[in-house]
């Protein structure tokens, strides 16, 4: 037996715990989320100095990491604040450090916006407004704590979520004028829709579109003068595109910091997979082997997720708690049960959400462990 | 606004919390997972009445509701004890009170071994193994901490996941007598591809063929003299089926405490669906409403859920926290922003993992809330 293996993953409760830094990576007790640190810090700066060259502002969206270790890395490298999709990851950014918060989500009930009025009153906290209904809402509990809180209109460039047509936003935001402690500072346009579309000139294509949309929101809006000096828009897939229009002042992407294996098939940007699934072979059999990951462990809402350094040997989840693993040739046949593989998710939001922690490595060691703080936040 | 729902929300840090208990449903934060408390114990009822008629003992798998409160209560109901598809499942199960552990999954590494041995030391733990290799990591960790752990064969009866072939049972029989601190007692056959199979007739002719592999297994071990006193199978579609054979002395069903809305489509079992996702209206625009509710609240893996009481509304995640409602007539164009909805997972295992508690309802009131402990725990 070895007993380095029994001593970094025998003792129960430790698991997720920070006793494993120093360890090799392959003693580490499975499934385990992995951060490749070199990639990790390597995306970090890409999309530092590529956002610094465009001239906007980056707000990277914390929904992709979930973690306040991450975020306050990004602020270093430079980003203004982080965005969060719900009001329950605002809440963990800001108790981890981070003071400056766009939640990208619009209210939908008077008591979300009182969370959002309550954050508003100790941080730096906006965020998005797309009826009448929603602003009232959040005027109101801003009033009641005596705050004020940032809104953006989000506008319909196409996603067809949420957001208000482009012909609608000048109404919405004159009536906002006419609420107390609301300030309106720009728009939201996001295109959710066009990050995976692989093709760069299909992409650039409809990108177009959605910030002609945006466009017509912002030239109304300024021209009856209102503030736009806050105008967000972009994901990993589409910032470079949307930042080359003049009136975008800001870009939220999110899944640049980790990626996953379908953003490898999206054209046109420089980041490289530094999120992992490691994973044991628990058996061998005839035309097959099984791992211990399954859909508890890896998302599989953007596909199945992809083996690291051998492509000859295709994985299909199993269950909650297993994964298959098949191949052409025999590639299955020479793995030995024990032996440890690295999953490359298909979607790293939904993956890294099922994990506690991350474990950052650095050329096969463990170099720390990362609380997932606002895993399963989605309130 | 609505003071009472600002009074149970609005408190960061308890929205998870006990504080709500005696709230009504209507006011809880939204997306929650609810357990409607009537049916879940209707369904822990007619679990054990059918089993005690069957004349099988009942071992609940706990990878379905993952709470040792749940736990508690299916033993209260005559359960023998629980099974758990992972060692941190056990855990947190034993750690909760429940001292009787199957761990259906075998284990894949020597500290996997360690782990179960060191659960033997202090309950009844017994897991499966379906290799030498396997079973001597068990028999040297118990030995290692002075424990016996019993252990059943792990047969493949056709899902071919793990799993001896039926015809190779008895030369790992064999090989286990000569090992220390294993007893083997028996037999696993776990027909899991069988479960969602929705016609009745169909299922029943497979898990004949699925039982006829686990018999061929018995025969040839009991003829040999081994101990055969433990053969466990089945899950909530297929239990009663494997029941009609003798050699059968338990059964595992998970999904029948709270069941989901792929269930519903499989035909022949008396359950009802007691967990839903509550999620809130946050936008109504042409054609479609939006709600607080994506692939991190409600899983995806077996197809979409569906709303409770409002057929006519179809529901498709838009994302990670986004649910998008469209409908053929005009049932979509009458909901109003703030409104609340359930959502019936289309499967509970992983929809349950995306939560950290059960808000346990009753007639419109929040009766209980459960901790989702060993949620997450894939090791």
């Amino acid at each position: 037996m070895d007993t380095l293996a029994r001593g970094s993953e025998s003792s129960r409760g430790s698991a997720y715990g920070r006793s494993v830094i120093g360890r090799e990576v392959r003693e580490l007790d499975t499934p385990a989320l992995l951060i490749d640190a070199a990639a990790l810090d390597r995306n970090l700066r890409r999309m530092a100095d590529d956002c610094a060259a465009l001239g906007k502002a980056l707000r990277p969206h914390a929904k992709a990491h979930k973690s306040p270790v991450v975020g306050l890395k990004q602020l270093a490298a430079g980003a203004v604040g982080v965005t969060c999709a719900k009001i329950g990851e605002a809440e963990v950014m800001i108790a981890g450090g981070i003071h400056d918060v766009l939640i990208s989500t619009v209210v939908g009930s008077p008591a979300k916006a009182v969370r959002v009025a309550e954050l508003a009153q100790e941080s730096k906290v906006a965020t998005v407004i797309d009826s009448e209904t929603g602003a009232r809402w959040l005027s109101e509990a801003a009033t009641a704590v005596g705050t004020t809180v940032d809104v953006l209109i989000d506008v319909n460039v196409g996603q067809d979520r949420t957001g208000v047509q482009p012909e609608d936003a000048l109404a919405l935001a004159s009536a906002v004028v006419g609420m107390r402690s609301l300030r309106l500072r720009g728009l939201q346009g996001y295109e959710g829709n066009l990050q995976h579309v692989y093709s760069l000139d299909e992409r650039a294509r409809r990108v177009g579109l959605a910030m002609d949309q945006l466009a017509r929101a912002y030239s109304e809006l300024s021209s009856a003068g209102f503030d736009m000096t806050w105008v967000t828009t972009g994901g990993t897939g589409t910032y470079r595109l949307g930042a080359t229009r003049s009136f975008v002042t800001e870009v939220q992407p999110g899944s640049y910091i980790v990626m996953d294996a379908d953003y490898l098939k999206v054209a046109g940007h420089p980041f490289e997979v530094a999120l992992s699934v490691l994973t044991t072979v628990i058996g061998t059999y005839a035309g097959r082997a099984i791992v211990d990951a399954g859909s508890k462990s890896v998302s599989t809402d953007a596909g199945q997720p992809v083996l690291k350094d051998r492509m000859g040997i295709a994985f299909a989840t199993a269950g909650d708690e297993h994964g298959k693993l098949t191949s052409e040739g025999d590639e299955v046949g020479e793995l030995r049960v024990g032996q440890k593989l690295q999953l490359l998710p298909s979607h790293c939001d939904t993956t890294v959400n099922l994990h506690d922690v991350f474990y950052v490595t650095n050329s096969g060691t463990v170099e720390d462990v990362w609380p997932i703080s606002a895993r399963g936040r989605v309130q």
